[in-house]
């Protein structure tokens, strides 16, 4: 249960979620201990199912998995409502689809995903942080088998010529017959495990069972041509001559490659050593769908860790302290056999030999906690292998960490075992070793066969060329040795020819061979690379979803706003512990209120601290007076400073000012009341509890600050300072 | 004065820049107490000059400026040596020119510069961040007028067909031209004035003027063809049918145009805003040069700041706080003229109406404190005016901040006054209104003429269809109205016909036209933008050139290090102050010192703590001792959890291991000697001027993280620590 615990340290570091769980989900695991269990518990008392394309639908019902159907309809409404994010060029008319701007609220959230990853990873792990260009010279592409390989099948109606993955065509045949009721059992097991496998199949495979299946243009139904390969890299001229082919990379890997050398150099010619890459990457998809899980420009997070040597690359010096993080997998043999998702801890997972390399495990552990730390769901979080089937030309092993989400089971995370095929193939090509030199702890002895020469006549006959024809007789093995002897005639002489000599060799000047030992202390090699991948918009996307949270449905939280109703439209009353003057108030207030307010559905995004846009909301309730307004805007300077984000919001009823900042994930408010100017105190209201402690305001910028640090939880706060109470 | 030591607040908040700098600049500046006076006397110091591009260097002597001809060399020695950056993918032979990796040292310092950036200007001054994508759709570029606009000229060889940008080709033909000793003044004088306005010549000026002077294709010295426009951006393909073009973005600023309703949504439809951009723009340049100065891709952050309003423009918030900041102006008059450039404050410059805008002046403003605040030295950065001729296709009036390099003078910053033309054009294109809605301050009267009805008779004729002929009429203009009234016959009728309906009007149905007075109180506008557009790759190519430093060769430094050359090969012996131990330590360390450290040039970055790529090195004297290492690590995980990036140097002597750690510009370095082990204290020292203070181990963190943000200078610490002293 020690690792189990550590999975939940989101939960465990923010106290106010665990609270909130506690009226459903987490309080089930508390009283059973046991994941499985748990989840298995949390299936009974849901009335929902989700309802997608069968083969997700298969898997995540094999997983216990379960979500609200009106979940990505509601979270894409108030991304829309918020500017999380927004199609590209969405006013003009000849738009492209899968390309994704993100707005004020989406690009703070991803700056602080990405602070976060690179203080987990680079920082942490003391990692190379580099930036390479997007513009990549073909050479580069072409030696990593990107040119070639790095496509997908597409096929087109034959008569108006527009263009259909043939994978995706596959799956929605297969989807439209297994529609019909009269299948047979065997022909529609057969159907959806073709179905399972669609992304995996050859051109011709995909060929012949589009063929068997009778498959159709969709909305045309026009006949399709043959399936043919499409490269997904986008491709331009550079420079004005139209000679010189480059593409947009298709990962940020190759960068790091070609300058390994440099970076060796940098960690003075050390192993093991990681660099770390964030940046865009591109794939010119054929038929972009689902939002912002599939687009053609992307951001990635991408680590090459090159690890010690082939011998020693089981070894991860910090591999103890994540051993007992606790993980869902599903391996090759567990997908092959059909069965369900094994949970055990990563140690565990490596001494059964199912993941291929410490490094590996140590970074699969890594991944699982960051996610988590975020705010990822660790219940509709997984671990998947690669099929042989499906996996990358250039991968070895090959772990995908998928979440779950509307959509089904995504791979938002990829963790590759790239063994050394990177830099042999970039060696070979730029003629530039990509090699470390190491020593070995002993000497090593090594054998040779030498010939046994009669240096006083080779002298007196060869002069000074004497050497180069050592040199040449040293360069030959025991065979060619053995015959060059046997080819010395007893009279005359046989012409041994070097690049710029030529040796006429007698009988006595070689009298035969013998073994020779040499120390040898160096030895160069190719290291081997393992590659966590990270696709940072869809974590985005998951991360929405996962803490996307609609205040009123919640039954636990909806007793405790219907018990203290006047909260919603009139949380100001709750500032002020006088009754006298809370009366006056909330009078006040209920002028301004909208009375529409309390039909609102009141949705909140529940964001840790750690990457909420924005931390701390600050409002004033007295807006007239110019002290007050003095006073708040020093307070934001103070915040601004200590790099805190802030927003100042001051209009509309209290409320609604809470429904927008419940709405943005906004993890504190702050107000200034009329004590303010009294006692200079002013409150700090909890996000997802609605809970409110009064504090002096110099205390307060540093509490914000170690509150979005998880340095202080609410919990903690609460202990110093009293809950205000209704 | 006091806008002059405002100027200065890099050097006043990092003293320690200050007292290397008291022995040569600052001091004659101090003595003189006038910037301009002081300018001129450094140049009678050096008897070195830039040797440089004539049209350049006649610049600089204006500008009394001085580089050391080595400068550029030295620092890219330094560059490729600690990876600062170096060109993509070299290893192989077909790498493409313009195209530039950032090792760890140049990602670090970029981060650095960038975070910087984002707390200087955007959450300093409260803008959204947004992200847009990089691959643009072709409609947006269209409308913006790139697709037709933004161009180089260029021409190629007409055997070789090979191309060069016909500017460029001007310059190097008047180039050679003046090295023609017997040249007339007159020609000479023409040729020069030329070869200043070479890069914003029309095509045919240029054809003209290559003509006259018969200029050939470099290298070959073949003909030329006639100047022809090239687009300097990159297209590529968006799907696989090759139908949907679209351009790799050349700025960022369109993304944040097209999204501007979603944005003022955002803001509550009030004004100003202003919203910020940090990525990548791509110019597929003809000939690039100049390393990082002139690249294919490049980092870029922009703003883009809507003005209130056309009548309002002169009004910016918080323009007082920055009006005494004294800045070099080098407007279209100065440079008309060919006078000297003139500085002020931005007050005055704004008062003389120099600039367009008070927002402009502003940003102007704001640019300057940025730049210096990361250590761009002041007295090598002016803003110079575009001349008419040289204005982007969007501009009113543009302002570069130039910074004077071994490349002479550089725009690193543009600001532009590109006033309502992108916001006006997407709206006219995508038919969406970008506009917003404001309140007149009071309700304005307009004034409308009106038929006069007689709604009995057209009520009693049309019935219910009477409404939509009142809206008609209404819609009607005075000369409309009276022609109608005008055609309406004695006997019979006349038909009023409108889209859904035909009226036939009778004598008598309308007797008149009114006017009357109608009270308005909205109005819509589209505002003006005000853009300041960063380029960043140019900026820190910039800062390495004003921050690199041999210590060995600054005469006041080189005779510091004579009185104490112990420091250089064993610098180890300072911090320990028992002389028993000292002379063991000296011994010790003298062995493992590479007896030629003594004679390496000695190379320096004087990074500000607030960018330096690494805060604090970490260097412990004794390796072997468990104990120690423990320690170490244990201080290492501390300044993590900080956020402090840190080193580790654990090989080599103590005096090659500070020279790596000031060749990368490290702020600090603290020592773990054996002392540490018995009372728990270490030393810190501070780069520039190698002084070193002995520190409790527990309250360094502390102390180098408020080192690292300028919440403490080296020279108070000074004050509460004292000085080691050999």
């Amino acid at each position: 249960t020690q690792a189990a615990i550590r999975i939940f340290r989101t939960f465990a570091s923010f106290p106010t979620q665990l609270s909130l769980l506690s009226h459903s989900r987490l309080n089930l695991f508390t009283k059973t201990s046991s994941w499985r269990r748990f989840i298995r518990s949390t299936t009974t008392s849901t009335t929902t199912r989700m309802t997608t394309n069968s083969e997700v639908d298969d898997r995540s019902r094999k997983a216990q998995l379960v979500t609200n159907p009106q979940l990505r309809h509601q979270v894409e409404v108030v991304a829309s409502r918020c500017f999380i994010y927004a199609q590209t060029a969405s006013i003009h008319s000849s738009r492209v689809a899968g390309l994704f701007d993100y707005g004020p609220m989406g690009c703070k959230l991803k700056n602080n995903i990405l602070q976060h990853w690179r203080n987990h990873f680079i920082l942490e792990e003391d990692m190379f942080e580099v930036e390479c260009t997007v513009l990549t010279p073909e050479i580069v592409l072409r030696t990593s088998g990107h040119v070639e390989k790095f496509e997908d099948t597409m096929i087109h109606d034959v008569e108006t010529l527009k263009c259909y993955r043939a994978d995706h065509l596959l799956e929605e045949t297969i989807d439209k017959l297994l529609t019909n009721p009269k299948l047979s059992e065997a022909k529609r097991s057969n159907l959806k495990s073709l179905r399972a496998k669609a992304d995996s199949l050859s051109i011709d495979e995909l060929h012949e069972n589009l063929q068997t299946l009778q498959a159709k243009f969709p909305e045309t139904g026009n006949a399709i041509s043959k399936p043919y390969p499409f490269n997904l890299m986008f491709s331009t001229q550079i420079g004005p001559t139209g000679k010189t082919r480059a593409f947009l990379r298709p990962e940020t890997a190759q960068g790091i490659f070609v300058n390994f050398q440099k970076l060796l150099e940098e960690n003075r010619g050390q192993l093991p050593f990681a660099a770390a890459q964030i940046g865009l990457a591109f794939r010119n998809e054929i038929s972009p769908r689902s939002g912002l899980l599939r687009v053609r420009e992307f951001q990635m997070a991408e680590i090459e860790h090159f690890c010690v040597d082939e011998k020693d690359e089981d070894y991860h010096p910090k591999f103890e302290s994540v051993q007992n993080v606790q993980m869902c997998f599903r391996s090759q043999k567990v997908q092959e056999m059909n069965a369900e998702t094994v949970e055990m801890t990563v140690g565990e997972a490596l001494q059964q030999k199912m993941i291929s390399k410490q490094t590996l495990a140590y970074y699969m552990a890594r991944t699982q906690l960051f996610l988590t730390d975020i705010g990822i769901d660790p219940f509709r979080l997984r671990f998947r292998q690669h099929l042989k089937s499906e996996m990358a030309h250039y991968a070895k092993d090959c772990w995908d960490a998928e979440i779950f989400t509307s959509y089904g089971w995504i791979e938002c995370v990829g963790l590759a075992d790239r063994a050394c095929y990177d830099l042999e193939r970039h060696s070979e090509v730029s003629g530039t070793p990509l090699v470390v030199h190491a020593k070995y702890p002993e000497p090593k002895i090594v054998e040779q066969f030498k010939p046994i020469v009669n240096f006083g006549l080779v002298g007196k006959t060869f002069g000074k060329r004497s050497k180069a024809l050592k040199e040449k007789l040293d360069s030959l093995n025991k065979q060619e040795l053995e015959a060059l002897i046997a080819s010395i005639p007893e009279e005359g002489s046989v012409d041994l020819v070097t690049c710029d000599d030529r040796f006429s060799l007698v009988k006595g000047m070689i009298t035969g061979i013998k073994l020779e030992q040499k120390k040898v202390h160096e030895y160069t090699f190719t290291p081997s690379v393992v590659e966590p991948s990270f696709g940072i918009g869809r974590i985005l996307y998951a991360l929405l979803e996962h803490s996307f949270w609609v205040r009123d449905e919640s039954p636990a939280v909806a007793a405790a706003i219907a018990e203290n109703s006047s909260e919603v439209t009139n949380a100001s009353a709750a500032n002020d512990i006088k009754p006298a003057k809370k009366s006056k108030k909330s009078k006040k207030a209920k002028k301004t209120a909208n009375p529409k307010s309390d039909v609102v559905i009141r949705t909140v995004f529940k964001f840790s601290p750690l990457v909420a846009p924005t931390t701390c909301a600050i409002i004033a309730l007295i807006t007239k007076d110019p002290k007050m307004t003095d006073l708040t805007l020093k307070f934001r300077r103070k915040l601004t400073k200590l790099r805190i984000s802030s927003s100042l919001d001051s209009s509309g009823a209290i409320g609604r000012r809470y429904a927008r900042i419940d709405e943005r994930g906004t993890s504190f408010s702050v107000t200034f009341d009329k004590r303010t100017l009294e006692d200079q105190t002013i409150t700090i209201r909890e996000r997802d509890t609605m809970e409110q402690v009064r504090i002096p305001i110099d205390e307060m910028p540093n509490i914000l600050q170690r509150l979005s640090v998880l340095d202080l939880s609410w919990d903690d706060l609460k202990q110093t300072y009293p809950l205000i109470r209704n």
